[in-house]
């Protein structure tokens, strides 16, 4: 399949390079890094076998890309504004578009701007980083969980599994709103925490306070997905959650590096969506909607500042 | 009557000051300050009128002290594992203890380390600094309610009201548990606030999700304060406190002050302990022990930095 990539960071980088590697036809969306990329290549430094790709097939323009037989938005959903002039060039009918993006109500309002498009909600479970131009360090992790949203040709939303699984990566389809609700049970308490603490993972679970707390806001998530129907989620996932983070090295959210170099943290999507979303439901998410306020609240004086 | 004050800081140091300039007896126990108040006195600039005392009464050690009447104590209560040594020597059948400190529960706690002490508590409304060695720079407010918790002799409370009055400084009695909690309706959420997200209570007032929050926190403290039985509190509290506080100059609580300058925070009386009590009663402050979880790690944080 022809695969076109939107957001050439860590994630896009990490999975349209592996499918690059494996033989697919990849089309990059580059802009800062266009230029190193097209002297250089694209190099990934990844703890499953690093690679390189000598010449990878860029644009510098969304308008200058073919039409895709899939897409990987990987954009911070902070530029989801974007997507109308990103997207609009690589679709055909038949594309199934992967938001490989954080948080909840994502995919309803991509839809919202793209009626008829086929969306698939993609979670990455991912440490991965963009340390250069044209350089991407995966550090640990690596599978990819697919949930259909909005895709009629479920057979190739199978053939996009393969495609992934041959690529080395390890990828499944899952029950998309189930899958989203999962991963906000770690997505919320940590990456916030990090950022109103200012400190990493192994630090908030090690001291017993906010160990108790970081489980409270998970058991908040996970009372409010239950509240929004979803089956399949209790007490036992905060603890398995938990033993994962211990078992992880020191590790800083993306809304942390985000929030330390300056970039805007991607709130909505992670924190007022949900919290809303629950709050319909009749379920208040109280430390959730504390800690949306700090990061508000320092959201704003880092603009003043 | 004959007055004693331990901990001659900012509050100490004012009240006792406006007692001792009005004519009372007023010995003053200092540590630091001692040579520099012993050489060059004790200042207090205020806002309603400074004054200078030339030769205050003033101790080094406790068991130097005479019995008193009416002992201010005005220490930390971080420090009050230091009373059986720094009170016992002022001490008399028919001495009056007046706690000016912190939070919920101290005098329960004083009352276990003395069984026959006759306590009031004292709740001091007042903007006040020690700036340098034997200077307190009062800037503004500076009433102090009287609640009786265990005191025998009532005729000796009014005549403390009365010295009080006749030192220029706005005294009168209250019940002391409601005066307690409604302390902390303010308490609560601005000291810990202030700290966690290193800012003033202008800042926190000025932005909407924020100024939400600390509303939302004194709503648990007004919850918690009705399951224990106080009366006379409700939202109408809230919003007078958020309004007198929005016409404050910015301010930095104690906390905020312990925190900058490296001191123990109090989160154990104005954050456990009424945290606790609420608990047994079936109230659950959820914001604010978050809040307390948030103060713990940063405390733990700076000790191990």
């Amino acid at each position: 399949m022809r695969y076109g990539i939107i957001g050439t960071g860590a994630i896009g980088g990490y999975y349209g390079g592996r499918l690059a590697h494996s033989g697919q036809e990849v089309h990059f969306l580059l802009h800062r890094d266009y230029d190193y990329v097209k002297e250089h290549g694209l190099q990934v430094d990844s703890c499953d076998g690093s690679f390189h790709l000598d010449h990878p097939l860029i644009c510098r323009q969304a308008d200058d890309m073919p039409p895709c037989d899939v897409v990987l938005v990987s954009l911070k959903t902070i530029n989801n504004h974007l997507l109308p002039s990103l997207l609009t060039p690589l679709l055909t009918p038949q594309t199934q578009v992967v938001l490989i993006q954080n948080g909840i109500g994502v995919e309803e309002d991509v839809q919202r701007l793209f009626p008829d498009v086929q969306l698939v909600a993609g979670l990455a479970f991912i440490c991965s980083a963009k340390t250069e131009p044209g350089h991407v360090n995966h550090q640990c992790y690596g599978s990819i969980n697919l949930g259909n949203y909005s895709c009629r040709d479920e057979q190739k939303l199978q053939q996009l599994v393969e495609d992934f699984t041959q690529a080395g990566i390890q990828a499944r389809q899952v029950e998309y709103y189930e899958a989203r609700w999962k991963k906000a049970v770690w997505n919320m308490p940590f990456n916030g925490m990090t950022v109103a603490l200012n400190t990493r993972t192994d630090l908030l679970l090690q001291n017993a306070y906010t160990r108790r707390l970081i489980r409270e806001q998970m058991m908040e998530v996970i009372g409010a997905a239950q509240a929004l129907g979803v089956k399949n989620l209790d007490a036992t996932f905060a603890d398995k959650m938990l033993e994962t983070t211990d078992a992880m090295t020191p590790y800083s959210p993306s809304m942390k590096l985000d929030y330390d170099f300056g970039r805007p943290m991607e709130i909505d999507y992670l924190y007022s969506r949900p919290i809303a979303e629950a709050r319909r439901a009749g379920f208040h998410m109280s430390r959730l909607e504390m800690l949306e306020a700090e990061l508000r609240f320092l959201e704003a004086q880092k603009q003043t500042s």
